[in-house]
């Protein structure tokens, strides 16, 4: 048996090894089995389960390298920072994340909860399931883990050692190039333009400036703002959902940014959902995104408010006007970041699903230019999105204009 | 003679034995005379001096708890920041601070050039001396200390490292406490207002909820907008002058926040000694004084922006049409902060002798509404003042008010 008190990456039989010693989950007549079943870029995730009983717990180890490139490095720091926020979360909205067993600052590994009942979202929604609670988890989870870390709720000396504890500079400088840099100008010509809409692209988005200079404004915002203690990658690949349960996992991009980051993001990759389900004629489905779209603007702010009232600390966030202030200010940075992701997500190098497995190359145009126009007008005008309604008009909107 | 090797507060005859023991910069047959000169709240300043060849050396360090309470402690951290600090600011504006020669983070104490022949600025201007040069000297310092620190010019991780080292939370909750807050409600019953002055201050101030709301904007912004390593305390009390020089001292409040802090606070104090010679009838002082206003606006704007063009890194700020916005979100907060300061120095419990050490009550109090009443339209108009002239002419329409 390998020594654990030296860091080096674990291998499967490693896993069962360390499970074993590290925790009392599994009784002595345990049969363990483990797999490696991460898929991702940075870390490995392992499965180990007692075949006996069917308990099962996840390990995730971070590499010192990259999965993709042996020449990528980005800071190990990320398994301390996912674990604590998992905690963090845990502990403001309970039930909507995987538990944590134990983390080990040695290894650069947590155990949790293992989550393998659950689907990842946005697979789910590529076979056109509908999951009628998620808007509701979804805000309880975003109001509840963002408004109790803003200096609004909590004492602003220790919200200044939460901030300097999720300093993330590896993680935000990914975030910086391909969310706010890249999609805008190619300036590192890794962008993965789908082939028939190049011209397009450069036309509609590289060449506008007054696009640009919007963007260069939220990207400052996201580099400065250090308002909440945000996921900083709540796509729907970052949500583990069932028809009851929803569960948000992989914070590892987690920082003090503008709360708007996350919830622009929800919204942007339910209209990828529904972009796809419109194509391929999902007539019920793309009827409950569309309330769902709506639901997760409202209940957002309905929540926020009532979190808001009850929590309030700082006294001058108690001034007559400042709520109403500060919340249309988080709704106008969602509308910019939904405007962002729905640019990058197809202009940028990270791409998504729900558009690439569109396999007709002209519904492919047509979701990607409603998607982009969409996008510049979320940008360019974000002060006008202020209700769920202004985002599902203007989506329909956009679909008309490129269906005629 | 004692042991260095652990903190203890020194006195006059342990400072000579640290000098001696700690550094080479007098010479063995030196005859050293050593004082405690220090009059803030915070720490203990000596001067050492060889009484045969008149070198000297400034040796501050930091108490465990303040000088004005055994009951108030705040962080000797500092004493860290402010050595740091010091020798980050000396490297990008070379000679408008004191050298740093040595930083001890057991004793918490830090050894630095002696500027006994300057003067504190709010000191000589008190006999309405004037500084020609002061406005060229403070532009470059803020513009240079600013801008160099920012993601505009700074590469972003290392940036996010200087921002962890210097999160300040003990000082910054003085400033949050004595600047954003209590001088608008006294919810901390310390306020000090002029007894003449009280009914029109709480009509004017603590009854206006207008004012009240953009002062709360303005305090989450200082809380939250990481955009420059600022000074964070750039009064005329933070100055050491002469007529051909100006250095920059006590910068233990430095934290990453909005720009436009510093900038205010240097527009704020000169309208404080503005006042005082106003009403003593100090022609030429005054004249002086206008001019210095304008040009601390007009000179920053324009090496601002022979800076930014000079050094700016980031690709998209480098987008038509930022520089200008950015500049113009500065001088917003520099208006705000500007009327901050105004009213602060007059209600809050620090107070400036400028306005405090005149006599007649009527002139004191005429002296006063003109810088409250300033001070709010700096505040709740603070898009409308981008440059100089905007600060003066909006400054004489109050004087002319009241004075009718």
């Amino acid at each position: 048996m390998k020594n654990f008190n030296e860091y080096f990456l674990m291998n499967e039989t490693d896993v069962l090894d360390y499970v074993k010693e590290k925790t009392d989950l599994f009784s002595d007549d345990s049969d363990l089995e483990s797999k490696e079943i991460g898929d991702g870029n940075l870390n490995y995730v392992f499965r180990v389960v007692d075949v006996n009983s069917d308990v099962s717990v996840i390990v995730k180890q971070a590499g010192e390298v990259t999965r993709i490139s042996e020449d990528m490095r980005i800071s190990i720091d990320r398994i301390r920072i996912e674990s604590n926020i998992l905690k963090l979360q845990g502990k403001h909205a309970t039930g909507l994340v995987p538990k944590v067993y134990l983390y080990d600052d040695v290894m650069n590994c947590f155990l949790m909860e293992d989550l393998s009942d659950h689907e990842i979202m946005r697979e789910g929604l590529l076979s056109y399931k509908i999951y009628p609670k998620f808007a509701d988890h979804i805000t309880t989870f975003m109001v509840n883990t963002l408004l109790p870390t803003t200096d609004v709720v909590m004492d602003h000396k220790e919200k200044k050692e939460l901030l300097k504890s999720f300093i993330n500079p590896d993680l935000c400088e990914i975030s910086e190039e391909l969310v706010y840099t890249e999609p805008f100008n190619d300036y590192n010509n890794r962008n993965l333009v789908f082939e028939d809409n190049k011209e397009w692209v450069e036309k509609n988005i590289y060449n506008d400036s007054e696009l640009k200079l919007e963007v260069a404004k939220l990207k400052f915002a996201f580099m400065n703002n250090a308002q909440a203690l945000i996921h900083g990658d709540l796509h729907t690949g970052s949500v583990f959902i069932t028809e009851e349960l929803t569960k948000v996992i992989d914070p590892e991009f987690a920082f003090y940014g503008p709360m708007g980051y996350d919830v622009g993001n929800v919204i942007a990759n339910l209209i990828f959902a529904y972009m796809n389900g419109y194509v391929n004629d999902k007539k019920e489905f793309i009827e409950w995104l569309e309330k769902t779209i709506e639901e997760v603007v409202d209940k957002f702010k309905s929540k926020f408010v009532d979190y808001w009232k009850d929590n309030v600390s700082d006294i001058m966030a108690k001034e007559a006007g400042f709520m109403e202030w500060y919340l249309s200010e988080v709704l106008k940075d969602t509308a910019g970041v939904a405007g962002l992701e729905l640019s990058r997500r197809i202009i940028g190098m990270a791409q998504v699903k729900d558009i690439t497995s569109i396999e007709d190359t002209e519904y492919r145009l047509f979701a990607e230019r409603v998607c982009l126009s969409l996008a510049k007008e979320l940008i360019i005008n974000r002060d006008k999105f202020n209700e769920g309604k202004h985002f599902t008009d203007k989506l329909k909107e956009n679909v008309n204009k490129y269906s005629a």
